[in-house]
């Protein structure tokens, strides 16, 4: 049975989702975004993080430089894309080579052309002086204190052509003192069978090689393993498999396969139940929908339908499944959802300190949540609408006030500047009501939901000075259903940040103020009454 | 290079959407979708449609019923699934048999374990009865006429507990007489070197074998090319990759794999260009979101948004493809963003039907999209809101009206419904403001974006008519800084259809009514002069 690598402790992964994963149609990240981003992998333990390319665009330059204050690694190391020196020039009064230099990466992974139809055709200039542009800016930038790793483009359809030239690119990388030269499959088009042979070939010259794939052939995953087998050092790929027409490797799936197929340890210990949390998070902020079927940490990946595997998997789930999916950190990170069983609720209660709810309790709110969830709730993230849903259940208050009335209002004359306008109106309820009525509030803000924030704060406040502390630190908006236009179902997902500790809470509705409002209102409702406990 | 198979001519496909897809999560098909599925299946081309299970649940069995006088096949045949007769029993009596005899489909595939642990803990019988049990049941069907397939069960985890006993199910399913063991990856945990080894084995037993395979470890469609290249003649899949946990192996991906990078032939000639559109058809019908990354059929598989992609492209548009994405009937498309070039620009101009741009044209207005996404627009998905720009840019009309006013309000009194509207006040510009003056229009809606769209149509539709046909089809938000909460910037994309073809618009703003006022007034601006060329 082929599970064994050639070198089974050596693969380091190599992280691109900042770069080749951006490629992705509609997917485009923030400064802000990709340190997110980078943290998470680094909390996961990937050995690199390539960040993007510096000089290339603004966005990336940025990021570099925010990374260098605000992006701590424990981890991962960070590197800097870029390109080897333009034709004719040297390496050391490249601009872009300088950029790079500049970005602060101990690691600079360069792409460099190896297919002679590429050197010919796109970057116009010579089969040698493309092999001298390799030397050059490898050397000098090794010279200069850096790790370089070059990125040999199309190499696969540049050996199919010419496997001569497309070698050459991967012995010039190396004897200039690249650590590893990366074999890519740029327009996806191989399958296993082709990477084994071509990789297999390529290892003769006793480069340290890695491998980069994209998914053209759904082949992306098969491929990176076809490879490790093969002997590279380094697999490339992107978190989710995000990328350019059908993305590249998904390192989720490659992680998966060589930890618990191989044996092959690519994390530090303890941190691969962590893959399926890092893959949710960095969707999130992707803002990508999660794919529900994705190896590993998809939600549908380790869930039974047929009758046929349920009666089974109660004898021994094991004859049912592939691996135990607790290792990869699915089922078990399972917060609350309609797929959840009363032991996930149990635990959830105990978590936020209501003791043991009995038996009965626990099962009455799982088909409670099962409900919601039917209309569009989600209570995975959002912790403090589901506390409050236990707290109504256990009849603990779930409000100290009660809103009357609210407006949101927005309008524009020509083209002069949109105004918008909210008014709420609470009343406390419990003991605050005896010595208060009713405020009302009237606020701008810049659109409708931060109106009615502002006003709903300006009215509370008057009653509730707790909540001066309390912040809103993130809004998210889903769409449930598709195809039914500016009428759809919307899911909102509003973070809070109080004591420095964040809580989200989810409102639904086909209105994306009434959803917006609802989790506002939850927000306030759950901040000020989670510490009561009676 | 290995691209070829054992049996080149020799592959059929065996779709089996229609039974092992419909165990995916979220999916349901009724007895209509399921015919209409089959239809685009033999309209296809493929060799073999499993139907469902008849006599296992009413709704398959009312299927088969209905495929008797309702589904004329003209290319594939029509199969049912069912299990070997009961332990102790006689298949001639056993009801179950006697169900898929009565289905009237010409072909039977019948499960049979083959991992011994399963036949000892779930079947709760035999090693010996379970073999006695395949070939009863194949004799007795293979004696009345049908022919008869052998999924084997967990072939691949039972082969590496007890390879003898697993190859014991295949030889004696082979003797009875059917035409094919299947040899099954239920659990979906094998990697392609692990089934090139097994298949080679299996396959010195002389009896014709298949293949089916589970995406539990992102290797489906590989594992599938690996059985094919070690001998299968038959590969089982489901469209678009739907089933159970992560799916089965997609045979949208299977095929394109087969037919561009085998150069084997498994539909019959012509059809392969039918492929995307088949695709995306069968997603409709199952209600399922398309998979933009989907190999071969995704909206983006052949899309490009890097500019060193483009400018190559624009010289030999083969250098970055891995085949010519009309072949399977998909479109080269590209994206405009940042971090294109001019090239991506020109191209796109080109795709429009504004012919060619002067090359300082194209950098002003590259200029202009950078400039913007700063901003946070984005044009890779808002084709339309691109064309309003390039219009303006080169002096054509991009509005036929001017909007005076416009104004949206929520409000709610204590738990009372949510009450929306809006008013839009419109004027004709142009040639139209002759004949007309302004037109206010007051409307309700599910939220300020509904009732805005509302007001704004019947404002509109009172001086062009031409807009009825024009329909909002999709609604997405994304807040791009996060980390701000309600006063966050977000971007909102519209999708609208005219004639059958989607466009998309895009609008930003920290005010989510205002970004999606101005993707909703550009859907209907762009609506109104996309066709005027002067």
């Amino acid at each position: 049975m082929t599970e064994s690598l050639s070198n089974p402790s050596g693969i380091t992964l190599f992280d691109t989702t900042l770069r080749d994963g951006a490629q992705q149609e509609g997917l485009r990240f923030s400064v802000e975004d990709k340190l997110r981003i980078a943290r998470l992998l680094d909390g996961l333990g990937l050995g690199l993080i390539e960040g993007g390319w510096p000089g290339a665009n603004p966005n990336d330059t940025s990021f570099f430089a925010r990374a260098r204050t605000e992006l701590e690694l424990t981890s991962s190391r960070l590197v800097a894309f870029g390109a080897t020196r333009r034709p004719g020039g040297r390496a050391a009064d490249d601009p872009l080579v300088a950029a790079l230099k500049e970005a602060g990466a101990p690691v600079i992974c360069l792409v460099a052309k190896s297919d002679s139809r590429h050197v010919e055709k796109a970057l116009r200039t010579t089969a040698a002086e493309n092999l001298e542009m390799v030397r050059d800016t490898v050397t000098h930038l090794v010279a200069e204190g850096f790790e370089v790793m070059v990125d040999c483009e199309h190499f696969f359809d540049g050996y199919r052509h010419d496997p001569g030239y497309a070698l050459e690119v991967v012995r010039a990388a190396g004897e200039s003192g690249a650590s590893v030269a990366v074999l890519c499959d740029t327009n996806g088009g191989m399958i296993p069978s082709m990477i084994t042979e071509i990789v297999a070939d390529a290892a003769r010259l006793g480069v340290p090689l890695g491998i980069h794939c994209h998914n053209d052939t759904g082949c992306a995953v098969a491929n990176s393993m076809a490879a490790a087998e093969a002997g590279v050092i380094q697999i490339q790929g992107t978190l989710n498999g995000y990328g350019e027409r059908t993305g590249n490797a998904d390192l989720v799936t490659v992680i998966g396969n060589l930890e618990t197929k191989y044996g092959c340890r690519v994390l530090p210990a303890g941190r691969l139940a962590e893959l399926s949390g890092v893959a949710h998070a960095v969707g999130e902020i992707a803002n990508q929908l999660p794919q529900a079927r994705q190896p590993y940490a998809g939600r549908s990946s380790f869930a039974h339908k047929a009758g046929l595997h349920a009666s089974a998997i109660r004898i021994d789930p094991d004859l049912y499944q592939h691996i135990d999916p607790a290792l990869v950190g699915n089922d078990m990170r399972m917060l609350i959802s309609g797929m959840s069983g009363r032991a996930n609720v149990l635990l959830k209660a105990s978590e936020l300190g209501f003791g043991e709810l009995t038996r009965e309790q626990a099962s009455e709110l799982v088909d409670v949540v099962k409900e919601r969830e039917v209309d569009g709730y989600s209570y995975e993230a959002a912790d403090a609408s589901f506390e409050l849903l236990m707290r109504e259940h256990l009849g603990l208050p779930t409000s100290l006030f009660e809103v009357l009335f609210w407006q949101a209002s927005s309008h524009q004359t020509g083209q002069g500047p949109v105004t918008t306008t909210a008014v709420v109106s609470v009343h406390p309820t419990g003991d605050a009501s005896r010595q208060a009525g009713a405020t009302t509030v009237e606020a701008v803000g810049d659109g409708p939901v931060h109106a009615l924030d502002q006003a709903l704060r300006g009215a509370l406040l008057d009653h509730f000075p707790q909540i001066a502390g309390c912040r809103l630190t993130d809004y998210r908006v889903r769409i449930l259903d598709d195809g039914h236009g500016t009428d759809a179902t919307v899911r909102v997902l509003i973070d809070t940040e109080i004591d420095q500790r964040i809580t989200t809470t989810v409102g639904v509705g086909t209105d994306i103020i009434e959803a917006s409002w609802e989790a506002l209102v939850d927000a306030y409702r759950h901040a000020l009454v989670s510490g009561i406990r009676s």
